[in-house]
Parts: structure tokens; sequence; C-alpha cells
């Protein structure tokens, strides 16, 4: 409605500006009796944290998260989770000369077009920096779908820059590469190539695009609510709320255009349980906007980022003047790379949203036992000690 | 959906426990250009915060709010409020006896048997500590309402505990007494009498009920989306949420069970700028679930609290056992005097909501300028000096 | 969101003006495998069909409901079941005196303050005939919870009617007697007395006000989503979206405000299952906003109808006179005996989105088997020949 | 929520299946005051027609539209929309081989996985029959625009069928050539090599994929409800809907990986009114997730329609057997050309939610004389003769 809202029941509420005090989450609806601790959600906030690598920002911050509400002894009460994270290197000043002259093609002006003022250091509310409220609402929808009875996993990688572009990986691929090097592509070699790319451009004082392929495998068939909340619309949605994201494809994508429905189209056979299979999945997991079993999966395109050193022109609305800017300051030469667990993150919680939806996970408690009551989780619980 | 939002463009998001690390709120939906500072919130706070008397619980909470975002040199952005109140003086010792064996009447039980656990300190997220975040939000929408083009009012005071009832009030007499005595009563003979019945049943270790009146003047006529979303029924909604609440009433309320049409049907005059105006106000302010214009009232019924410290019976569902409790602690002997600035907050929100609805205030910018740019809220702007 | 929508996952939506073409509801959310038939619907809908006694209106409606689409062979699919009713006995012309001419305590100004223009002939939208779509999605709710594992009741009777009060009456009783008078009152010397009373009212030209009492038993302990959608805060929205509605109670109600804590207290005992049960059941069916287990019941008050044949004056404002009218037509002298089925429709839907968000029924099928495929439901099935 | 809702202000509810007995849809919070006839509606409709060429299905339906609420005498009155499109020539004798064999990569599966039944006539809820309620709920919402103070147009056109691309082509292209050939290509050139591909496919048993453009001019500044409910969020979940949807670009879109920072960035500079505005759109019309006020464009990708002539193999979950079908029946060799009505009826649909959801178009009434009564639109006004 807002904007800073989603999900049906698994819902997650945000708030935070790139130099603002904190960043905080909300999470509404997650299930009781899952073990949650700081550390779970850390260590995704880790993974996105600027200053990973030569091709991050350099901006210093630690990214430590606090949870303020809905755990007891390491284990979720099924109220809500409300989570912050102090922003602690904001340098505003450099932003001063942005305040009514916009960067190119950042947020700077449609903010201010909408709502006639915005938090205009490092960006405010339209920073990416926003996406550390996702990331670890993500890291709760992970912990909920691997304690659950179901074996969901997801895993994203960088499969293009520029115009490198890896080869088809396997989910075991990038599973066990993609976290090996900067750049989180699972082909080694690629990798290799993508840095020198990337490298390239930052020494130039540029930026370049890239694309992130995403991947969930065990994902049950009939999830998906037909029509307008389809597996594929919502997914669409999560996606495209992604910062940068101009293109979000799954199965063939856009390559399905050229496709002829004898090829397209997949005939059914019996798996080891005498249940229907597609013979193959080009289809992307999703047949009539509900999940078939098979593994989902797509592409996400991130253009490059707009915050570059290198000259360009804006206009100043207060002072009628036309001038030259060069956007200092500490900035990604390349967004996919850390945008690999901001779109796994978009994916758990789509998923376990749909899961919640579905009754397959019980929405009130992990363990499904509707009105059975207990309270085990405290300090004087054999279990807890 | 979840329970721990309210409003649909004025969104407020919460989370929290009476003895969790700290209570929160988001707001999402807040218009830009709201003067707003944390002392404006901390007001109201300080007027439902414990400690305030005799007849409220000593718990020593400051409840000091801290905004970590959607504000600017004390303006409102339109980006999301994130507001945190820690928590300081939780005891969690005491309510250990309680955790398998249920206080009478609490939220004890039913919390179990939907989750199957709970934050069993203070009453956990049952507690009405959570109307810190309620009130924190109603701040802000009083803010958004007071800068606004209309003159909207709202008030609201204890009518009645236990067999006391105060006589009518005029809406100037609640401005001007309701906050002048402990128990918020603008009816200052009553509310002696009331305090006497209070300290009664505190000293005999019991607890009493009471209701609150309210009332909101300025209200523009139209505002209501028939039918299920009508004045009323959010109101409704809005005031059931209350914690104790067992009644919401408007208008004549219950007592139009015994009124003919012809005593409750109120003519039409036309008022001082020929606008069509109902001859009085037994409607209380709405017909067909639209505001008319004409102030809109009605009454809270909040049962006696449920925490006393005379002897009650329970059983441990995890021993077997039956047994006698006596639940000490911190609590108030009477709910409504606290109630007082909860029940205005949720009225104010809940009359906010509306105002954005229908474009009266435009949910973007108080200012109403769609698409007109402007920053002006920054330290070298001279406005803000 | 725009007042035509209730319910969460039970979502029912609807159209229609008293004098318009049809009445229509769409229900999303209705899980598949629900044996659902034009019957079951007609047979709630003429219930509160007008024209069923010397105290309902005379308008001459058949209410003949088609469904449009969501079942298959006599079951619900698990798509949107659509249902229209067509106005057939709409006689505008005589409300075009009203047209600019507001009848005393109706929405005939409102919904011109709100709209700039409202659909005059015999109330609009403001019209209580919308309330055949609430029936209708009732009696889908009521068939789901029956052909559910789950042993859920409900019932309502009028338990005053002006200052004829009917002595408390047990669940049974209303289940024997409150459908054998007119007046839908189950204590039968009392609904003799109240159909004198309004036999009296309507021969003076006047209307008398109301209540309804309601209970519904088998609520399962555990549902609702605290805080802001407590089973009493949605409920209480539910209500008070009721025609007429000026009061909504559950439990002691308003009279809780005269009871102390240690009378309203209920000591907790074993049940039969050695599960704790509140001893007395003064909270309603409700605590913390999460259902007991208890039996759920309370009171609306409706006032009486606006509609008078009593002169009274208003005002035209496209003529700017004053002026008498005399609201003639087809009315009913008083409202809860229709309101009845209204009120049971409400509590209907209420209690089954509950039972859908806790998972306890689930959302996507009646039988709980996620992911089991089978089409049982077509001709040439022996089941449905 | 349940799939079947779109839209937070302007709530498009729809219901029916392929083969059910009628369409449905609802269409909750469109301002009163909009002029809007049967006619409006219809013409949408019967682009969208089956029949209407050789490369459309030949299935015989008139699509005849009645509106059964929410208008007076040509004027939208504020209350909800409800329409019906009665299914004349469902034939669903011939779907009876799929019903437990499921036809490939149809939703035939799926649907019976989640609900464990389905309407198997002709596809049933998952048909792009459902369409036919977008595009009414479409033809509402262009009305609205139209006559609002702003200048908003929508239009698409179909770029490519297989391998056959269109050059780009100016908005006054779309305009003037797209409805004029059977294939909806506004390069009339391009248009007759897609039309003897498309008949090879058809002739062949095959059919073939295919993309849509779409562009919205007019758009103001300042659109879109950071950071979830961006406007290109919003609108790729509109898109990602659209059935057999598999890719949503908008800007450079896919593309845009290969670009730098610095040739995709735009300098601004000052308009004709002294507004800073982009000197390109190669961002699409959307910076930050709101709007610039440029043209918003992109595409959307096809897959080929999934029902062939073709020899392909499925199983049967009821015999067990596998076996060899041919979807006969009347269907479409291609989806774009039918779908560009579709896409525009949710661009214009997603538009006005966001008009409306800034206060630029009053949610309550197009005359934004909120407050006002009026109530002109009634056979005795002269205006209406």
């Amino acid at each position: 409605m807002n904007g800073n809202e989603f999900g049906r029941l698994f819902r997650v509420t945000t708030y935070g500006e790139s130099h603002g005090d904190a960043m905080g989450v909300t999470i509404s609806g997650c299930p009781a009796g899952v073990e949650l601790s700081v550390d779970d959600v850390q260590a995704e906030l880790d993974r996105r944290k600027p200053g990973q690598s030569m091709i991050t920002t350099s901006r210093g911050e630690p990214d430590a998260v606090v949870i303020n509400s809905g755990t007891l002894d390491g284990y979720t009460t099924g109220t809500p989770i409300g989570m912050v994270v102090q922003n602690k290197d904001a340098r505003s000043g450099k932003y001063e000369p942005y305040v009514t002259a916009p960067r190119p093609s950042h947020g700077d002006f449609t903010y201010s077009a909408k709502f006639g003022t915005r938090n205009w250091g490092g960006g405010g509310r339209s920073s990416a920096r926003e996406t550390v409220n996702w990331v670890a609402a993500g890291a709760v929808a992970k912990q909920v779908l691997e304690q659950s009875e179901y074996d969901i996993e997801v895993k994203a990688h960088v499969n293009q820059i520029g115009d490198v572009e890896a080869p088809p990986v396997t989910f075991e691929e990038m599973l066990e590469h993609s976290e090996e090097n900067d750049v989180r592509c699972a082909h080694p070699e690629t990798a290799e190539k993508m840095m020198e790319v990337i490298e390239q451009y930052q020494t130039e004082g540029d930026s370049i695009g890239g694309s992130i392929y995403f991947e969930a495998q065990g994902v049950p068939r009939g999830l998906g609510a037909p029509r307008f909340d389809s597996f594929s619309a919502r997914l669409g949605q999560a996606m495209m709320a992604v910062p940068a994201a101009t293109a979000f494809e799954f199965g063939l994508g856009r390559e399905a255009r050229e496709w002829t429905g004898s090829d397209r189209n997949e005939d059914w056979e019996f798996d080891e349980n005498d249940d229907p299979r597609p013979v193959g999945n080009k289809h992307g997991g999703i047949q009539g906007g509900i999940t078939t079993g098979q593994p989902i999966y797509g592409e996400m395109t991130l253009h490059a980022p707009t915050s570059i050193p290198k000259k360009q022109r804006t206009v100043d609305w207060e002072t009628g003047e036309e001038k030259e800017i060069q956007v200092v300051g500490r900035h990604d030469p390349v967004l996919p790379p850390r945008g690999v667990p901001v779109v796994e993150a978009m994916l758990y919680a789509t998923i376990l949203d749909f899961m919640l939806l579905s009754g397959r996970i019980n929405p009130d408690r992990l363990d499904g036992q509707v009105g059975e009551y207990d309270t085990p989780y405290h300090p004087s619980s054999p279990d807890n000690e």
C-alpha cells in the first residue's frame, strides 16, 4: 500500500534512510517455535555488507543487528520480530551539492517530486541501504523454511556483468562456488573475467550493469494464488522492487518469444512416486501461475550504478543554474555481487508467504499443533539450559 | 492481517512485549512536511506512562522514545517513521509461577493455545504495555491533523468507574478538566468520588471496571467508506482492539434500542452556510456509515484489570496441579485513566486514515502540492535555522 | 479499503444498490471441495427476504440467487464464487422528493456529501438491501464450517424490542424457538409482547429500536490475531458494519464497567480432557483478544428504522426550501427480526476467516490434502451421478 | 491475497471460469461522477473478443457486458461497479479426455494440485478467458483517466512474433496503425510478415511466442510508493499476471546489463517550464521506483499458446496410463494480438491506482469537490435529458 510492506501472511515492514539514525524491519506473521538467533540474521547481513572487497563501497558499516522482540530463549514466539541496524558511517556533507541539483538517474528528483522533500544524505530512503532490512527478513524466512518439514533451498549467483556472461551452472555449482569470489559468480573462470571488467570500469570512473540468476529447489507443487497473485506475479513484484531492477524473467524468459508451442511444451511422465511430472523445466517451475514442483528459476537484470565519478551535467532547481557534477563518495561499480543476498532474501520471503497461505506451514506455529498449549521456552525448562 | 498493523493509508505496525527489549512502531504513510519532534511524541507518552500517581502501576519506565527515521530537521519526509521505546524496568522473575499456570482471565492461556509458547514475562505481547506504540502513532496523527487546514480536535475522559458515573460534560469541560486529576474525569466532584472508590478496591486487593467517553470535533462531513469500512465499523475495530474493551457504542449506543424512530430521527435544517444540518446529534456524527459533520462521540467500556492480589485458583498444565495464586506485581487497579490517551490515539489515527482516503489531506504531502519538488528542510536552508 | 470488501482469507466483495439492477457478491478464498448448492444459499436468503410477515416491508423481492462461478457439480472448486440476485420490485418514483431533500437520519445527505451524487432510489447503496449479499456470503461460510471437522454452530435471536426484554435463553432454546415467530425471539411469551409493541408503533406510523443476542458454540481455542486483529476487534468491525448498529458488546459488555476484578475473573479448572478451562464464561469466549474455546456471545443494538410515515421536516438544498416530508414506501417498523440472519452471517464469515488464518481449515481445500491432485467432480464420475 | 483482486484504491475483483456460467468483475473504488456507459466497456471487450480473425479462436462469444450497479443515468456514483459477461459458447465435452490427463504446459495439473479439483472445461479458471474481466476493468480506468484533468494515454502493440521483430515505432504510429491489422503490429510491413509466420505455424498444428511493447504518455512525475510498491514493482506484478507472461522489462530492460553507467545515466536539463527533465528516456519513465514524467515503456514476453493440435504425450493419474493427446478445440496460434488490450487494461488500472493513491485524482469523486453535496444525475434534471 505505502510501499514499505511486503507479503501477505509473512509481512515485512521496513523503515530507514541511508544516512538516518537506523534501519529497521518488523516481521509480523512469523510462526512461533522457530529457532532464531541474532547470528542467523547477522550471517546474512554480513554477505551484503559494504566494504567486503575492492568492488564494494568502502563505507564502514558494521551492520550489527539487534532483535528487539519476537523471540524468547532463542525461539520465535509468534509475535512480531522487530530488528534494528544502526547507521554508523554516514557522511552526509558530501551530498549537499545535490540537495536541489539532482544526480543523474538517481531517485533524487523523483522523491522530491513525490514528497516535496527528501532525506538527501546518501540517497535517503531511495538508497540500496534499505535492502539491509530485506536481507534480515529473508534470513528469518530462511530459518522458517529450513526448520520446516520441507526441503526448500534457494541460491543465486551473478551470471552476467557487462558482456561477460557465465555459462549455465548447476544448483550444486552455485552452492559450491558462488561465494568463493568477490563477484559471486559460480563459474570461477567467468568470475575472473568479470572482475577484470569491473576493475576496468571502476578505474575509468564508470560503472556497469549485470544480472543475477536465481533458483529455488524443493518448492512443492500447488503454490500460488491465481490470478493476480500467481507465483510469477508476486515474484515479479518482489524482484522488480530490488533497486536498479529493469527486467524480471522466469523459465525461458524473454527468449520464449521465439519458441514454438511444440518446442516449449513439455510432455507429462510419471515420476518415481507415480505422480505426473513434466519431462523438462523450460516452464521454470510455474504453470498457470502455480508451482509444478520443478525448480523455480529466472533472471534479474540490474542496471549500472548511477553514482559515478565521471563528469555529468545537472540543473539546480533552486538557483536555476545548469552545472557539472561528479558523484564522489563510496559507491559500488556494479550491483549484482551485493544483490545476490538481496535476491535470495526476496525469494525466501515470497516462498514462505505462499507456504503459509497454502497452510503447508501453519501460520501460527511451526509445529502445526493448533490449539495445543505449551510454553517450554523458558529458563527453567531443561531443554533450554 | 496479522494483528500488528492498523490503518489503510496511515499504517501503523507495532512490535514488542512487556518484558522484551523494546517496543517499536513504524508509521508508513505519514505525509511529508509535517513538523514533528521527539517532544511531540514524548508528551503523549508521558500521559500514559506508568507511575504517574497512586492509582497507576509503580513500574519505573521512563518511556523515552527515539525516532530512527522518517524526519529531517524536524519535518516528516514522507518515508516511514520508525520509533523505539526501550523497556527498562522489566522484572520477569515474578511471573515464573504463571508460565504454565495461567492467571485468571489474562491472555496467558490463549496466547499459549495459539502459538504454543509465549513471552510470559509481564504478560508479554498481551500486555497493555503495547499501547505505548499506539500512543506514539496517535501523537503523529494528531500533529498531521493539527497542521492541516482542518480544525479537528479529539478528547476523551473517564465517565464511569464502578457505579460512579459522571454527568454529561461539554467538550470544553473535557479540555479544561480531564487532565487535572489522576482519574482523568472532567467532572471534578465525580473525579473525587472515583478516586475514593478506586482506592477502596485497591486496598482490598481488588480492581474495578470503568468507561471512557470520547468525542471528536471538526471532523468534516463525507468521511467513511461504506459499507464494511464505514466510519463506525472501522472505529469499532480500533476501539475493540483496546485492551480490556468489552463494549463500543456511538451516538445513543446501547440505549438506542429503546428509542422510537420519531424520537431518534433528526429533522434537517439549514446551517449558517445554508448547508443541511441535522437539528441534533443523537446520531453521534455518523449516518449511513459516513460522517455528517456533527461531533463524533461514543463510549468504551473497559473491564476491571485482571491482575489482582486477591487469592484466585488456577491449574498448572505441566504438573497437573490445581493451585492458588495471588498476582502480585505492579498493576493498575483500574484501566480507564491510562486508557484515555490510548482511546484518543486510536481516534486520531482512524480520523487521519479517513482524511487521507478521501483525499482531504494529501497522502504524499501535507501541502498537497503534488508533483511540485522542493527540498527546503536541510541545514543550509534559512527557514530551518 | 473501499468499504465493499470484508475478510482477509475468506474475502467477501459486494456491489449493488437498493433499486439498481442487481445485487452481487464475490467470495474469493473459499476452499475447494465444499458441497454447495444454490439451495443452501437460497435457504438463508429466504430468512431475511422482505414480505415474510406483517412486520416486514411488503416489497415483493423473490431474492432468487444464481451462482455464476466457483462450483462444479455441486462442489466448490477453490476459485471465486460469483453470485447475483436481481432486483425485481424497485419503484424509485416514490423517492424523487428526497433527491435533494434528505430524509431524516438516513444516509441520503452523507452519501451525497461523500460522492457528490448517489443512487437515490430506495436508499441506493446505503440501503439494508445490501445485506442480501452478506447473507449469501454467510451461507457459504456456514457450509464450509459445517463440513469441516469442527463442530461450530452459530445462532442469534432478538432479545429486546423497545423496553420489552427477553430473559436469558439457552443456545438450545435459540435453535428451537427463534424461528418460530415473526419477531425471531427465542422466548415465546416475550415474542408475543414484542409483536404487540411493534404493531402499536407501526400503527402510529412510527418505528422502534431493538437488539440481537448472538452466540457461537464450538469455536476452538487459539483463534485471533493480536492485537489490532484480535477476535473481538474484527468481530467489532463486522458487527458495527451492520446497518443501524449503534453498539457492540461481548461477554459482560457495557455492564463490565461495574464489575470488580475478583467478581469478573474466572479461575481455571481442568476440563474432561485435563485441559485448562475457565470456570465460567463472563469473558464471552475471548481473553487477550484470542478465543478460549468457551462460547462467544454478545449483543448488537440496532436503532429504530429511520423510514417512518410520521411527519418530519427537511430542507431542499437545491431549492433552498424547508419542507415537511412523510417517508411513505414499504418499510420495516423494526430491524432486529430481519437482522438475525445478517448477524449470523457476519459471525460465520468472521469465524471462518480466523479458522483459515490459523490453518485449522486449509485455505486451498477443505480436505487439507495439500499438493494432492484429484479431480473427481465431473459428469463421468459415479460419485456424481 | 487470494489472487482474484488487483489494486489498492482502484480495486478490481474477478470471478469466472472459461466454461462456467458467467465471468464477473467488481470495481470498488471508482470515483463518482465519471461518465460511463455499457458501450465504453463493450468497445474494449470487442477488441479482445474471440473470433475476430483467422488467427484467433473461433469460439463464438458475443462477450456482451451488463453493468449491474455503480452507475446512474450514465455516471458513476462512487459505489462498486458490478459487471457480468455471460459465457455462451462453452463446449466442455471436448475437454473430458484431459480431466485426469493434464495437457502439456497448461494449468491443468497445477490447479488440481492446489485445489484437488478444478473446473476442467476450457481450462476453467486458468483460461485466458478471465482477461475479459481485466479488459472491462481497464475500460473503466481509461474513462476515469480520460475525463480527469490529466492527459494520460496508453497504447501497446505487438513488436515481435517468433523471430520477426518490428523496428521501433513512435507512440503516434502505434495509435494510428496498431489496430489496422489482425496481428496488432504498428509497423504494417512487419505485420504482414508476422501474419505469414503465424499462419505457417497454424498450418503445422503448432503455435508461436511473441511480445508486446507498451507505452504510457502523460503520466505525471511523482507517482509510486517506494519501495515494495514502487511503480515498477506494481507494474511488474500486473504484467506478470497476464497469462503466458514469462518476462517483464521496462526502459532498457534486459539489455541494461550491458550498459555502463555513463552511457545509461541521463543528464538533467530544464524543460520549457524550467523544471528539471532528463535529457533522454533510457530509464523508461521511472527513477528510484517513482515516475519522472517521461513516458513509461517496456515489453512483455508471452510464450506460445500451449493448446496445439500436434501430438503430445501425457499421463492419466487416475488410470495410470501414459497416452498421446492432441489438443483440438478452438485456440489462438499466438497470444500477443489479443493480449494487446489486456496489457493496456493492466497499465490503465495500475496508473489510475497510483493517481488515486497520490491524491491527484480524488478517490471519492472525479471533480474533487470533497464535502460538497449535489445529486444532479436524476431523470428530472435538465442536464440529463
